[in-house]
C-alpha cells in the first residue's frame, strides 16, 4: 500500500479566482475531495473526475474522520475549507483526530495544510485597508467557546484599541451575542467609530457596507457576514475604511503630506 | 487619456506557488509593477515584458506615490506586497495618498486591493493549526506605533487568553522590544505555553520551530520571523502546535474521543 496524503486546503473567499496555485495543484493531485456542499459547488470546475464527498454544515467531525480514514488507507485526499483552513477552519479538527490516532510525521499519512485567503483578508481588501495596525479576530459563536471567555476578549481588545474582526457574528438562533458584543465595544469606542460589514465577499450577492458603531444594521448581519470595527485611528473616506499604519505624526508622508486630517481628528 | 488602474497586490508568503489566480491575472494585465526588490525577484517569471520599478525596504512612501502617479496618468499599475497588502502592507499608505489627492471611486483611477496569503496564514499552516480560536496580531515595531500602545495591547491580549501573532518581532537595531513583550506575556502564560517560530515561511531557508515560552531562542528571531504564542488551550504534539476550535468538553468528537488530554491539562 502506498503512502496516503492528506491535504487540508483553503479555497479562499469565493470562486476559484482567489485560490492559490498550490491549492489548485493539490486538488489536481487528489483522488478524493471532501467538503461542505456549498464550497465544493464554487470550485466544481476543478473536481472533474474526482470522487467528491459533499456534506452539510454541521458534519465537520464526520467529514474530518472520513478524510483521515481515506488517507490512512493510502489514498490522496483533499479536505477543503472556505477561506483559510487554519483560521477557524478544518485544520485543528483534523490534527485533533490525527493525535487521537497516534499519528506522527513518520506515519503512513503525509499531511499538508495549504493556506488560503481567509474571510479576514478578503473583508479587509473589500473595505479598503482597515487592518494596517494591530487587530484581534474574535468569533461570537458560543457553541464551542463559553460566552464569558468571548466577552472578556471583546472587552480586552476594545479597551486596548485593537481593530476588531468579528467572525460568526450572528445566526438565525443566535442574535443576542452581537448586541451584547456591540454594547461591550461601545464602552470604549464612540458611536462614530467606523464599522465595515462584508457579506458574501467575492461571491454572488456580495455586499460591502461602511457605517459606524451607532448605525449598525443588526438585522442585516448573519453568519455570512464579517464585521470589522475600527480602532481610534481608523478613518473613512468615500465609502472606504482605512487604519493608518502609523499613529498620527509618526509616519513621514513627506511631500505627500504628514498624515490625513481625519486620522488626527479620530484620535481621542 | 484612458482610465488608469491601480492594483495593490498580495504575493503570498513565498514564490508564485502561493499566489492567487486573481493576483496572477492583474499582474498579467499590468504595464508597470512596483515593489520591494526581494519580493519582485520571487515572481520574476511573471514580470517578463513589464516595466519593473524595484526599490528598497525603506522606500515605501516613494513607491506608493510613484504608483499613484503612474495610475493617475492613465497607466495600468500593480504595486506588490509580500503576503497580504491589507495586513501591515501597502494598502493603507496608498489610500492615505489617494485621500490627499482627493480621489473618489468616480475618479480616473480604478483601485483594487487583491488579497493574499499573509505571514499569519502562512505561519499557521506550517505550525499545524494554532489559529483555530480567537487571536490577536501585534507588531512589535515601535517605529510607527508608540511602545506604550504596543505594550498595552500585549498585556490585554495575553490577559484575555488570545493566541498571539507577533509581527516584526526583532530587527538588528531593535532587540529589547521582544524581551519586553515576552516579559509581559509571561505574566499570564506559564513557561510551558507553546510557542511557534516561522522564519522565511515557504521561502528558501524556511525554518519552523515549536518550543515554549520558557525556551525561546531570542537570538534567532529577526524581522523575517513570525512568532505565534499559544493560548491556555493550545497543545503540541510531534512538533506541531494546535489550538482546539472548542474549549474542552464543548466539541463533540464523538467516537474519535471528546478532547485531547493535553488540551485539558493546559487549561489553568
Amino acid at each position: 500500500m502506498g503512502r496516503g496524503k492528506l491535504y487540508i486546503v483553503g479555497l479562499g473567499p469565493g470562486d476559484s479566482s482567489h485560490l492559490t496555485a498550490r491549492a489548485k495543484a493539490v486538488l489536481e493531485d487528489s483522488e478524493i475531495v471532501l467538503g461542505y456542499r456549498t464550497y465544493l459547488d464554487l470550485i466544481s470546475d476543478l473536481l472533474e473526475g474526482k470522487e467528491v464527498i459533499a456534506s452539510g454544515m454541521r458534519e465537520e467531525v464526520d467529514r474530518a474522520k472520513a478524510a483521515v480514514e481515506a488517507a490512512a488507507s493510502g489514498r490522496i485526499v483533499s479536505v477543503v475549507s472556505s477561506g483559510d483552513p487554519g483560521i477557524y477552519g478544518m485544520a485543528g479538527l483534523i490534527f485533533e483526530i490525527l493525535k487521537e490516532r497516534g499519528w506522527s510525521w513518520e506515519d503512513q499519512v503525509a499531511v499538508e495544510v495549504v493556506p488560503g485567503v481567509s474571510a479576514l483578508n478578503a473583508a479587509a481588501s473589500l473595505l479598503g485597508a482597515p487592518l494596517m495596525n494591530d487587530f484581534a479576530a474574535i468569533s461570537l459563536s458560543d457553541l464551542l467557546t463559553p460566552w464569558e471567555v468571548v466577552a472578556r476578549r471583546l472587552d480586552a481588545a476594545a479597551g486596548a484599541d485593537f481593530v476588531l474582526v468579528l467572525y460568526n457574528p450572528s445566526s438565525k438562533g443566535r442574535k443576542e451575542q452581537l448586541s451584547e458584543a456591540l454594547r461591550i465595544i461601545s464602552r470604549y469606542r464612540p458611536p462614530g467609530a467606523p464599522v465595515g460589514l462584508v457579506r458574501n465577499g467575492y461571491r454572488e450577492g456580495q455586499r460591502v457596507t461602511v457605517t459606524d458603531l451607532g448605525h449598525i444594521p443588526e438585522d442585516e448581519i448573519d453568519m455570512l457576514t464579517t464585521v470589522v470595527v475600527g480602532s481610534s485611528t481608523t478613518f473613512t473616506f468615500d465609502g472606504l475604511m482605512v487604519t493608518p499604519r502609523g499613529y498620527a505624526g509618526r509616519y513621514d508622508l513627506k511631500a505627500a503630506n504628514k498624515i490625513t486630517g481625519a486620522a488626527v481628528e479620530a484620535r481621542t
